[in-house]
């Protein structure tokens, strides 16, 4: 089958997306231990603890990459905000000495360094961790990686720890450096906030490189498919998930409109409101009735092609298996040797003809008894 | 298979419905820009942004298509309410005018140029913002659009921003026009209420387009499915989407009947309701059941199919199997060369028929050491 | 594969149940209109707007069939509850007319021609509506209908509103007329109450005429079914629906139980009906499991076979693709043309048979290479 | 494939399960009957209704089988507790009456008469009533029944209604007579609570036998299955249930944990219960994202062995198709008729030759054009 | 095909993980027992039960393994915190006594006993209740075991109940030995956090096992799979899984971040939060989207593969169906018996041709009367 698709598209898939990879062993490195001990539970990268360190305040902005904990310790104070941002978590010791200088609690430590942690916040006194899983799509937008980020939110300061090189964050770092807009002006928790938010707007880059992906697919999949009939079945589910998209939401919203808390909503709309929301109701159990259908159709079609096939082969099979031995036996008496007794017999033929007779409805019998047809 | 459906109705589907389109990139643009700056991100539609303005109170209506915004904001105080209509997205600018002539604030504009938002609902000091995705079906219904709408309700306005030509507005504009029932005389919420309705409303058409499709395709699968079994169980299916549709409300509806908070049900009745609730229950909880059951019987008989095949092939692949090589020896022997030494050895023949004899014997222990019957 | 099951059978499935009609357009007609404009929605049937009314108190009863407007109207305030049932919708000035004479909201009228709705309750200031969908089994049993029944429960009054001639209420009317047991002295919301219950136990009849048809097509499949492997599983399953019905209940009843709020119930009991809900929680989630285990199993049952088939076709293919080329080759040097130059060479029987030999090895090896033995 | 396992197993399966059996028309019975009207709904099981009756305080115990309706009236106030067990339902007077003589509502027996209800809890002034569906498997395990018993507990009484023979409360029994433990001195409640226990019990008796018999075909599967993959896979899916239902309930175990109300928890342990908490609901979310994935894999394989299996018919086909008209040729002018003028002709046998190779070179150009290689 | 897969993987594969083993009739056992009946449900293990006491506080600690009860309830007056750790459950009067002497209610001592329990937790009088279910990996890591393991937690002891040898608790053992951290120091409730703690880690230790041997399995069902089509759906479903991870968390976490409780977020960053939740669902949503889609894709690939494949059995039925009859004929008069008198005839070859002529003609009308093309 895919020789039929142009190869060159088959080549472009081949390397559009790498898998995920997988980390060998992460869990058991820690199992048992104390809490508090810190252990790095990520893949291995070979490189040192970076740190870079920007402060600022709405006026001024000092940037320091490659910082020393001293540095960065030091330049706390400067400025009303500053941001460390430490890269590499494979030395444990920097970053225990990091935590002790910032006053930050063992067990939030260990949080930082067990990377695969799922998203999580914890309140702690005098700052806020956020551990956030950061996607990325690398240049050549063959390959998604992800990694821990860990954020944590001081009064006048943010620490960030990632675990290797590369980072989303550069529209962040253009925003500070340029000085535009609330940024700078707006302390450590806004700026907190808006390294959450280009994580957050990035999963759309990769949902959005996976749909390109997907679609690449997808076209590649439809022009091998030679029946109209499954091309439509599968639009309209495409549809149907647009649909849905778009219903779902509707209920909460028109629910909202109805819990009468908006004053510019007067209250004689009400009742029409409550109309609008049962339509959205509505409108959402179709489209959740239509997709069961769609998916039935689906599967009726599956079984329609396959009861069509069993068909096919019954026609085939009965053929081949009354002929096939039929022909057999023809070939024998076909063959040149010059002794071959049964040649010269004079009912020879007559009694072979009436062999096969027998063979064929022999056969048929067998095949009538398996109701095969 | 195609072959056996009429060809007119294959062509018939291919055309029915196009695929949603995809916008390219929307969510990269985007990305790590400071909030509140202002970018649309939408197809381009290669339009300018034109505002069409309708005031209006109970007596009289002024329309102004083609309008500027000077012309919007002088008409905003002269009745009522007026209803400033934008189409097109892509110039920035006049979208950022409008918003401050009018109040907005550039978070909620920036809201309004992200086409490709789930619905919200937003409330602001002085004016709401709803986020709607409007579906289209166009005129020769062979394409379904989408595009998102966002409305913004003042105490005397109503802003709606679209990104293209064509929507579901013509009835309202149609009732605006005429001044018949409540429209002209209730203000802005509620020509709010009457532009979200008649969009819901859409969604029932789309529905209901999507559906006429599905039921083509269905009679063309149908029309194709040879066995009774098969269609027997689809219209079960269907016979049982069609009774959950029915069943599930009635839960919550026997419920709040149960809630014994309305007057003119008298207590004395509740005993029997309770039972009436139980029975709505215990029927959805029978629908289910069903449901479960149909699938598997579908299962079930896919399986059957597959494994009867599997015996159709083996008995077709014994029989190949055995008899092709045979013949093919036959054949060797069947040949009429001159010199083929063996044809005039005495016991060649019974020779051969030994060494077939042996073969045959040979595949049958293959096959019986395989456990093929 | 269906000539297996007899065909008497085949015959009897192909009238059981016929589909579910579709109405064509029905939002499309609604669309964008002012709500309170009354259109009727339903499949168009042909027939004028008839009234039949039953008043009746606890000592009399009268019927009037074939009302008009003004006898339902007189009738209703005669005796102490009036049951006005109104067939069929599409004379909407009539159905107007009566929503006018009765009080009852235009908006309310909308949702009763509006047929199609999702079952809902409405409370109104003196009437309740209810909106309920009616299944029905003709009698030949071949068809399952439906229709909207929208009731208006008033205080002295119940009003009913079908699309159709025949419905399910004979058993109320029976009871009504034979004056036995609490119907006719209970009033209107009793009467409300006995119109819903029926209309409820109607879906218990439907569920029970698909549960027989499908009954019919299971035993079709199981007969056709030839391994005892997948009734088993198939039995499995139906076991576990069973016990899911039985046991998913319990968890509620045994909550309810370790409430504490029925006085018969001592608290001394309290800590064994606490461990009878944790029994019951576990045999919930065993059922779940074992649930998941038979997918599991028809699954796997349907790999093996499909494991299974592809071997058998891979013998077959070998065998085929080797033994076919060649006996093409033996019958080309059957042929009885005269002149064949080769026939007569003294080393082409031995170089075909060379020839025939190369074509072996290089098949044998061609399948080698891709790995199919 | 079936007889590649052993034919015993395969006998064995047969018998293990008999599906369960269905009851006819049991709802069309009841359908619109007043409610109160009594009428029995099982199956026919032509037996009349007897009662048991076990009257017992802490020291004495009385039982009296074959009891009549007035000797149950009067042993009830003899002791502090009586057991009447009614067995047998279709004698409608005979429950009448028993409902009469114990001041039970007429709505209540009609529950009870109504076999197949869904499990329920109904508190009356002055008893109880509960409704559970019994599983029973039968001496030779061949059989799993099912029935419902209603249980009404009163303040110094219970009435249990069965609709057959044959229960499994003799353990309870048992317990009564030999006077352990609670059971004599704790009245009518704990009794309830005894045989409700007794019946969840029995379900995990009836899970286990369904386990076990799908234990069965679990390993008539796999022996059938050839490959180690397909097998690999399923064992994954089998632990991961395994999994599941031992980290879902942990969730729960660990909130409550963490709710902070259990005095031997001391306060400085809660955040590690909140990092043990993180953990279980991570350990729960990796079990259902392994879960996910071992499906996708189950399916990539099934893919890849359609693929395969799709490549190797190709290939059969290819050759087949090619060949098969060829040998044809050849065969017709292996045919010995004595008056074939071709046969005489010169230039025949290369013009034969050509036509084979046009007509090969014409099906390749066809499959080319199929894309089929 | 497996055959294409490298034989030492495969071999690999075979011992990877062992089917979970399953207890035969627990639940029979315990069927109708008294409540505070003792029946050890578990698998025999052959084993006396034996008692190790660890007893500790901040500066010492004292082992005795193998110790007797009165040693246990010797040594727990003796220091600070005993552990006093029960190992085989067979022995029930070992159990009972065990009981008595630490107070433990008879109730909770049948759940102890019960091995099979869901994990749960029960708050006693004095002492609470944890029942967990322990996953080991054992040494070769070729089997994944699993026991239950009860833990009561007193004021000043932690008893633990195991079915057998060999537990994950020797991390916790080590630490209480080295006697660094808060494990001697904290007191009883902290170690049953550690223990139970350990048993969750140990439950990724085998998840991740699990998902070396999916990622095994993965490679060779990869490796197997020739098309790029396939691996990029399956790549691309991968991604979505773990995107899933990533984002669904995040909806909780910006909610709390909304929620305001956190003093060192200002209030002036709230409506930026808000609009970060709405991306996260958004986020959220269009996962589940894509995610929906993508299992859409499989699934047409699969049609698509079947329906070509159903073509290619077309032709190849078409061809074989029609030439091999046809073949069979000019095999029969390609015999060489002496007396054939058909080969005399002189019409006799045109005649055979017209005959093969018609039987082509009557195959081709009948495949064309079914629409196979």
């Amino acid at each position: 089958m895919p020789s039929r698709i142009p190869r060159r598209m088959i080549r472009a898939l081949r390397h559009i997306i790498a898998p995920p990879k997988r980390r060998k062993g992460t869990h058991a490195k820690r199992t048992g231990l104390a809490p508090g001990t810190l252990v790095y539970t990520g893949a291995p990268r070979d490189r040192a603890t970076t740190l870079s360190v920007t402060s600022y305040d709405a006026e001024t902005l000092e940037e320091l990459p490659g910082a020393s904990i001293d540095d960065a310790v030091a330049m706390r104070g400067r400025r009303e905000t500053t941001w460390i941002d430490v890269v590499g978590l494979e030395d444990v010791e920097a970053i225990r000495e990091i935590g002790e200088r910032f006053g930050i609690d063992v067990l939030v430590l260990e949080d930082i360094l067990a990377t695969g942690h799922r998203p999580k916040l914890d309140v702690q006194d005098g700052h806020v961790l956020l551990v956030v899983r950061m996607f990325l799509v690398d240049e050549g937008a063959t390959e998604v990686r992800s990694e821990q980020v860990s954020i944590i939110v001081g009064a006048d300061y943010v620490l960030t720890f990632q675990e290797d090189e590369g980072d989303v964050f550069d529209p962040v770092r253009r925003r500070l450096r340029e000085g535009t807009g609330r940024i700078r002006g707006w302390g450590a928790d806004y700026l907190a906030y808006a390294l959450v938010d280009v994580m957050v707007d990035h999963y759309f880059v990769v949902l959005e490189h996976l749909a390109e992906s997907a679609e690449d697919v997808e076209q590649v999949v439809l022009e091998a498919e030679g029946t109209d009939l499954v091309r439509a079945i599968y639009r309209l589910r495409r549809h149907n998930i647009a649909l849905r998209r778009a219903v779902w939401p509707m209920r909460e919203l028109t629910m909202e409109l109805l819990r009468g808390e908006i004053p510019i909503i007067k209250p004689r709309v009400q009742p029409f409101l409550r109309d609008l929301h049962d339509h959205a109701v509505e409108a959402m159990e179709t489209v959740e009735a239509q997709r069961d259908l769609l998916g039935g159709l689906m599967e009726l079609h599956l079984t329609t092609v396959s009861n069509r096939m069993n068909e096919v082969m019954k026609v085939l099979s009965i053929v081949a298996t009354i002929f096939v031995p039929l022909t057999f036996l023809a070939g024998i008496y076909g063959m040149n040797f010059e002794y071959m007794p049964e040649l010269g017999v004079r009912w020879a033929y007559p009694a072979l003809l009436g062999v096969m007779f027998v063979v064929f409805l022999g056969l048929v019998a067998y095949f009538r008894s398996r109701r095969w047809f």
